[in-house]
């Protein structure tokens, strides 16, 4: 993998480059649809494709789960299991672990939990989630991370990143012995909203040489200022020529906030999920026509259309008229209410599409800014 | 609308055509995807272009509720509404009002019910259900007809017919009122198994002059041979000049058999049904390789794969090597039944754009054998 920063914005830190990966390249900054079970929830590879998704983000915690290590080494990996040909990127599994299982008890060697299917038993070490990520075959894997939900103490965070440094040290170790060219690897820097924690754990997972590093344990608890704060400390810790990920966030606000403090990378559920119960994102007029207009200066450039309000009963305009994807330009809001008000399954496709569309708009006009 | 019959088969009954429509000329014989709540449950207009569909069906009773005939009105009907411009056809809502509704009550005059969702009171008439079907705006729309389930005896469906007879002739008489000529109305020939009842019937909707006419009160409690024979009997008694619609019909065997009595226009649930459930139609290797074999003289010319068998689990191979549909030149076996093991909406779209698929080649099969 290649990271190649082009240009650091003069009025603040955003940054743009390029990513080059073993399944093509990627233009930062940019946002992943989330894939977890490998599908991103009612969309297709096609649709995926049509909306212009440069890369997806699938879930190791599932996959290892469903379909499982044998399903996937035989199908010779996720690209191939479900047909996307595009980079990938798998987290660790670490969050769903500590925020899915019904039990998870974590020690130095790993983490053991009960599976939220059927119970059953599991143990995951920094070792075994190297492996399972070298099966599924993702262009970026990600190291075993603790996942502290906020507000924790700043011992307990304290003995979390030491822990998470060592993980980090064993999987680097299993990743050169495995010795996958095709799979980079990120670290991730924890620490809470401790700047002296954040300091420490960033030095040291700076110190293994990772190809990327990310910021985890944000967007778990803590205010909106609180994250802000830790990202502008944070971000300036990590090497200028390495794509930086900040994981799990956010809303639009939170995605322009990070770019500028120097954020590449992100993944969120809210697009999808936000989709599916009939939460649309829409921009502002006077932002989607005036593309010279400077987004990190701008406020309130969204808002979110609740579709199933009665007084889309009958417009028949599109939901977004300058948005190119096919819900704007085939269908209206009667009938996208109409679909959410007597529960046809199309709704729930027709608004995912749409909302990543607006996320990756939203990317395309942060990098044409920058 | 104009119906031109091309051709008729040497050894049987089986007839192909043309049907020039408002919104398009449609090859006979053909089958209708059910759009009942203004889409194919999971699947977009796109989609339906995709698979190639000629027609849908639409369900007058399930529009009427929701989204209601203000919402239609507005939107200048159902093909603007859905953003779907090919024909359409819509039922008259008889058969839901008889199967779905809470409480029905017939009388001369009409059928008053409670609605499924909401227990409100509706009386519908023969007039008021071709007004309805006016503002949806549909190419071809059928009168109000009782439909009995069976087994019943003589009586009643003797008094049913008579019912039926006088709710067609004042369906007319609406149609004639309000002049629209944009749409087609078909008369629906009653009697159940009985012979002379079928024969009274025909020979009373025929008097009438339709531009099309149905044979109802099939499928619907009776053996396969029971309609076999009845569709010996009416179907010749249908003027050879104008399309012949069995309603609600049926699997991949009951329409070849009922073209081969001479019956044009098909519609079922069992396909997209079928597919919600994991059930996949596919043609036998031997029946889709050798076009040249006649469809009609076929034993077993397809089977049903239950995709979530576990023998598919490292099934790479596509459902169909045949089919020309996204999901078998796309997708495995492998990969469907995953999707469908962990509940993955995406399993419903796939397999229904498959089984689909799969109803409509074999009815460009049965054209060509003709």
């Amino acid at each position: 993998m290649k990271f190649i920063l082009k240009k650091i914005n003069k009025r603040n830190k955003a940054r743009c480059g390029k990513l080059a990966t073993p399944h093509g390249r990627i233009q930062t900054p940019f946002f992943m649809p989330i894939a977890t079970k490998a599908t991103v929830k009612t969309l297709s590879s096609e649709d995926l494709e049509d909306i212009n998704a440069q890369i997806i983000l699938s879930n190791t915690y599932h996959l290892y789960l469903r379909p499982g290590l044998k399903v996937l080494k035989e199908a010779k990996g996720l690209h191939n299991f479900m047909n996307w040909e595009k980079p990938i990127l798998t987290d660790s599994g670490g969050f769903q672990v500590f925020s899915l299982a019904k039990i998870n008890k974590v020690s130095d060697e790993g983490v053991g939990f009960s599976s939220h299917i059927d119970g059953q038993y599991h143990f995951l070490t920094p070792e075994k989630v190297i492996q399972i990520q070298n099966v599924i075959g993702s262009d970026i894997a990600m190291c075993l991370d603790e996942c502290v939900k906020l507000p924790a103490t700043y011992n307990y965070i304290k003995e979390s990143i030491e822990r998470t440094t060592n993980w980090a040290y064993r999987s680097l170790k299993e990743k050169a012995k495995l010795g996958n060219k095709n799979q980079a690897l990120f670290g991730i820097v924890q620490g809470g909203v401790y700047k002296r924690l954040r300091e420490r754990s960033a030095k040291e997972i700076m110190d293994l040489d990772f190809e990327g590093y990310a910021i985890g344990g944000l967007s778990v608890g803590e205010s909106r200022s609180q994250m802000y704060k830790v990202l502008d400390y944070t971000a300036p810790l990590l090497p200028e020529n390495k794509p930086r990920y900040l994981m799990g966030v956010g809303t639009p606000d939170n995605i322009v906030e990070a770019v500028k403090r120097g954020i590449d990378m992100f993944d969120c559920v809210l697009p999808t999920r936000n989709a599916r119960h009939g939460m649309l994102y829409v921009f502002s007029e006077d932002f989607a026509k005036n593309r010279k207009k400077d987004i990190f200066n701008f406020k309130k450039f969204y808002k979110i259309v609740r579709i199933g309000n009665k007084k889309y009963k009958t417009d028949f305009t599109s939901l977004d008229s300058t948005c190119d994807c096919i819900t704007c330009k085939n269908y209206t809001k009667a009938y996208l209410r109409h679909l959410f008000s007597v529960d046809e399954l199309l709704a729930l496709r027709l608004a995912t599409i749409h909302n990543l569309r607006f996320y990756l708009r939203l990317m395309e006009r942060i990098r044409e800014t920058i």
